[in-house]
């Protein structure tokens, strides 16, 4: 993507946002559905479900506020909605279906917000901006899956919602590469930073020693 | 992308939302600095422009609801965000530099609803979606700039806020054909559908003659 | 009120918002820890609980597009937020907490919206709204409790979203009559068409032999 | 109200939010129309404003983020909805009449957010949220008018945006003495504290003197 990069370059695009002083956590999506690739998964999430168990206990350790989300439709079908039309299959992510419980691997604490949601982003029609507002967040750490689906939808959000966001590129995973690299280059130029979580560690750690 | 398409096949994505009974426009960011491809511009966006005014006349032939978006900062830098921290040449966007006004060829009609916005979506702190709850629309048609960016973060909203959603392939551009492509394809695959202004216009009469 | 009234009149408040051509029903809070004068409940709720049980009835019949509302917080506490802070005794309506469920005659049916929140209006980080959206409701006609509550941020959410919103004055209750009083004068001259479910019956079958 | 307020305090509603370490103003809809008896004004909104002017120059004085609300409509009438129906004579409040600009004396100053709104909360279909968060607010101090109606409306989401809120109770005004009481007495039960500026100012300086 030389070519394009280089327009975005000339244009001013993909300056830094930075880590502030109150960081955040955001899994999203890392469902045993999401996991298993003869349902949503494959690709790279595996290797992200992994990676991402490093990172929530390096914010956990933190004392960072951490949230995860989960899609969830209604047994009954009521609130199938055009998300549900394009991907009829996602309608068996109800309550009771183990394939919308979180992974075990990465299940919430005490204290971790949860959000259900039928749409891709996980601030839309939810209570996840609130619950960052009243916890002072204002740099979110993103990790989940898909990066091209849902992780894309919640960075955009997270950012328009007034935070910084940095997306830990080795824990987003897809189930396509080139939607995956795809994403992680529209997000850097436009939306968020994107470095692996080794490089989040540095950044939260310089912050600390500095503050 | 076959192999990638492939696996969205086998997981069932990529159905189609059809179009409902009552359509509605949307033309977003189809201003002077978009236009423009020493500001944010280049690539297919010129193309896309004057594909949108057959489409925009079309719309308003039948009598369809029309918004258009525009980015636009306070000139005091009052309301700087992180979307203006990634690309800081954005809050050149003022009310009154010509840069935020829409292309001559594309401007609002009376009756039209114009939301002004500082982040991608053009439905995210707008009145939006509350003015297509009130037309009744039921299914969005969108062009605009850029695919990657705008236009992909107001479709996913759109969907998001329960609106079938018809993205207009050759009414929408952005300045690098790497992301407008991979837009348009995920697109497919999991918010809209994605075809020409052609089979929208045939789409839109089929429906009025079985009405 | 009366000079209240008179000033209201004299700066053009209070016209009707009429019924539109596609109704749907929203129940508020209608659950046991609300129905329970020793809990949240008390004054006029279970009159306006008995009463929306016809008000249901007769909204089913006519296959109006029905959603209800319950607040539910997590146990372990970690979505407490400024409305629990003001109301401490709230974080008690937990999933499992039969306090947090309908009461028995105003279960939901098969196909009816449940959302699940923790904030007084049922549209705030909910799916309502897109929900509306998409079964194209163009009319709320809201039950519920409390009037001066949850009801009444519901209506200004309603109404905020675009639809015209008809207050069923006898299925809304509250537990003190001063502020139920003063939210259905609020509401008739600033958001909302307040009447008797009777009335709304009426207007309801005159639309029907209209069309 | 007696009897009501000892239904409220048996049921434990009435707790304090208290300040955090973060203030913000805002300044909710005080432009010339609302200033004006002939217009939508009257009652104590003209004392509210002298009032406000004490408010805003300490917050300025402290470094707050003070934003500023004000009503606009298109001038084509393209965006009329629910509300306007309801007050049909809103619709006069467009971009270039007087009537929506704000009194001289509160005139927003360099690096102060202003929003325009076509509804009653200052934060439905704003960047007012995304805001206060990206400047890290925790606590918002509210002024404005009307008490009963933007004012209101306004505090139920500032609340539900994850803010602890505090009304200035001699910083808010409405043309009528009875919504007003009856809104002062249900915010400071179940969305807010309720208390005169020079409360404010000695709480907030105490804040200062602890940290």
């Amino acid at each position: 993507m030389s070519a394009d990069e280089d327009v975005y370059r000339r244009q001013g695009f993909g300056a830094s946002v930075g880590m502030g002083a109150r960081p955040g956590l955001l899994v999203i999506d890392f469902t045993n559905g999401f996991a298993d690739p003869a349902g949503f998964g494959g690709g790279n999430i595996a290797a992200a479900i992994a990676r991402t168990q490093t990172l929530l206990a390096f914010a956990r350790a933190r004392r960072w506020p951490v949230a995860h989300s989960r899609i969830v439709f209604q047994g009954d079908g009521a609130d199938a909605n055009p998300f549900s039309r394009k991907i009829p299959g996602m309608l068996i992510l109800t309550e009771d279906n183990p394939a919308s419980h979180f992974v075990p691997a990465l299940q919430p604490a005490a204290g971790e917000l949860v959000v259900r949601k039928t749409v891709p982003s996980a601030f839309f029609g939810t209570a996840l901006a609130p619950w960052l507002m009243q916890c002072g967040v204002d740099t979110l750490v993103v990790a989940g899956c898909t990066t091209s689906g849902c992780v894309r939808a919640s960075v955009v959000d997270a950012m328009s919602a007034g935070l910084r966001v940095i997306v830990a590129a080795d824990c987003v995973g897809d189930r396509a590469t080139g939607p995956h690299e795809a994403s992680l280059f529209d997000m850097q130029q436009k939306y968020a930073d994107v470095m692996p979580f080794e490089a989040i560690r540095q950044l939260a750690e310089a912050r600390s020693a500095e503050g």
